[in-house]
């Protein structure tokens, strides 16, 4: 392997250059796909670039153009809920098989404190990220406008916080997902609904929100502000703020999670208090994760396309680290997958 | 924040100069901790620096050095293992730390295939990282050494795969581990031993084995290789490598599995085989991670210390990658931890 690993002893572009019989430039401009170079000096450099093994497409074009070809997949969170959320595999999974295609290198990097902000603001400015996608930001980060007023593409997953904000991304359509769980939770005779919510500084969790209100609404339901509980997208999350539903004088007999993990913490909290799922109280997820089927019994959740999330966010950064004309926000649709706790 | 950013408008080391009244050179030297400077210009460039808020420390070094201060935290496996295995998250977790109050950028990097090893071997040599640690390397890769040959220092988790490879590394004292386990299973009366291994193309399934066998031997005990499975450190891998042993003629009343991720796929097949843990086949696991105190009966478990492997690894990567002496090979302890399963 290692006469082609691009280690010492790879051929430069001055000796293609040389053997090709023209400037560095000239090979240069080939090698990057430039339209302003001859058929004939076209054909000579990729012939003496064929000849000495040179490294050819992104790998090349990067010694000319200074790319580090890669992109970075930031996550704002610590490492235990990344590790705990199974949403955040899914969409790795996804921009993985993505970017690996490409040839470029997708880094990772966690980014737990403002510190860290700043640190990553200095390495991706220093040139060692052609673009970055930001997965689970919370509130209004300045982060991905800074990046993008030096020069680095970004995309977001989800909406930007600020609505006028024109920052590319690729969301899943929460609103309308959070008013199918609703619907199905009224349609099955649940007359106390209630929800819990995840962060809301992030704006999939207000999205999921709306939408809950807005099915209430659409069924002539009055919103019962009471039984809406913000929380954290964990298990623990959910089974604290259930526990708190269920000490409320009218306790609810539907309960809408934001994602499942605070619905399988819900759940553990109904079968805590002696009651049943869904007997007792009826629950829907979000994520449609695999936690949802796993759990007992299986989780009534609203799918959202979790690994074509990662693939589209890569695929646009691409195109937008590329020049290419892009769409700048992508819609993912929902659709409720019926189980067993509705 | 943004004035402290690094953006445009970052003060540059030219201007420092002019302001410090001297050459780049000078400035150059004294920001980066060159002892070559006279007093005098030193009080100045850093007078300047402090004027113009040019960022210190590393990120100033990084102008005059060209590092990227960053390192890699490579992990050699699917994404599906990775999210599985408790223990990637609390080697990372330890990394992460000992980086970040070092404002090191900690890059983390998947690699799935070949066609990924050497992307980031491109990546790498590239100026990208300073520095990669490699977390559950398969077989004889040749990447660390080639990354050692381009100047990028490494550090493995675990000995190298060649006992005669000197590259950095830091390890769990697997052997003494694996014998204190199957001495455990010994003094419960345990009579027929099995265990089941991780993939021996890795150094700790191997030391694993190696100590299972040397406690044996201690006890002046033949090893059955018929009770020696191989499987992959997954749960699924250690459920069927189980019933396999299951099924034999002379089936294990005491099991050493290599992780505790087997060791809960080998309970769950004594269960269903419609035997009990303890009572009719003891099991010991390794790793000590949330797995073995969530189990059922929780499970005995030899301890290595993962955040410490990776607080470890990081702190060793950066003083190589800073050129301070270095002890080229840490070994750090392992212990039994006696739950319910023995």
């Amino acid at each position: 392997m290692r006469d082609h690993s691009g280690a010492p002893g790879l051929p430069t572009l001055e000796s293609v250059a040389a053997l090709a019989g023209v400037s560095r430039a000239t090979a240069g401009r080939v090698l990057s796909g430039s339209p302003r170079v001859s058929e004939s000096a076209k054909k000579a450099v990729l012939d003496a670039a064929a000849e000495l093994s040179y490294v050819t497409n992104r790998a090349a074009r990067s010694l000319v153009t200074r790319r580090s070809d890669s992109i970075a997949f930031v996550v704002s969170e610590s490492e235990e809920r990344l590790f705990q959320d199974p949403f955040f595999p899914a969409v790795l999974r996804g921009a993985h098989r993505a970017v690996s295609d490409q040839s470029v290198q997708l880094v990772f990097v966690v980014l737990a404190n403002q510190a860290e902000h700043e640190q990553f603001f200095r390495f991706a400015a220093g040139g060692h990220v052609d673009g970055a996608m930001f997965v689970s930001l919370h509130g209004d980060d300045p982060l991905p406008t800074r990046l993008r007023e030096v020069g680095i593409p970004v995309v977001l997953s989800g909406r930007p916080f600020r609505p006028d904000d024109d920052i590319p991304n690729v969301d899943a359509d929460n609103l309308t997902g959070a008013e199918l769980a609703t619907q199905a939770l009224l349609d099955v005779g649940c007359t106390r609904l209630a929800t819990i919510t995840g962060p809301l500084d992030m704006p999939a969790a207000q999205d999921r929100l709306a939408g809950y209100e807005a099915g209430l609404r659409a069924a002539g339901r009055k919103v019962a502000t009471s039984r809406t509980m913000q929380s954290d997208f964990t298990t623990e999350g959910g089974f604290d703020a259930m526990n708190h539903l269920l000490r409320q004088r009218f306790s609810p007999d539907g309960v809408f999670a934001a994602n499942d993990q605070m619905a399988v913490g819900a759940m553990r909290a109904i079968r805590e208090a002696g009651l049943s799922v869904p007997g007792d109280v009826r629950v829907v997820g979000f994520d449609d994760s695999p936690l949802a089927t796993a759990a007992h019994p299986p989780l009534t959740s609203v799918r959202q396309p979790m690994e074509q999330l990662g693939r589209e966010m890569a695929l646009l950064l691409l195109a937008l680290v590329n020049g290419d004309p892009v769409s700048t926000s992508v819609m993912l649709p929902t659709e409720l997958v019926v189980r067993e706790t509705t």
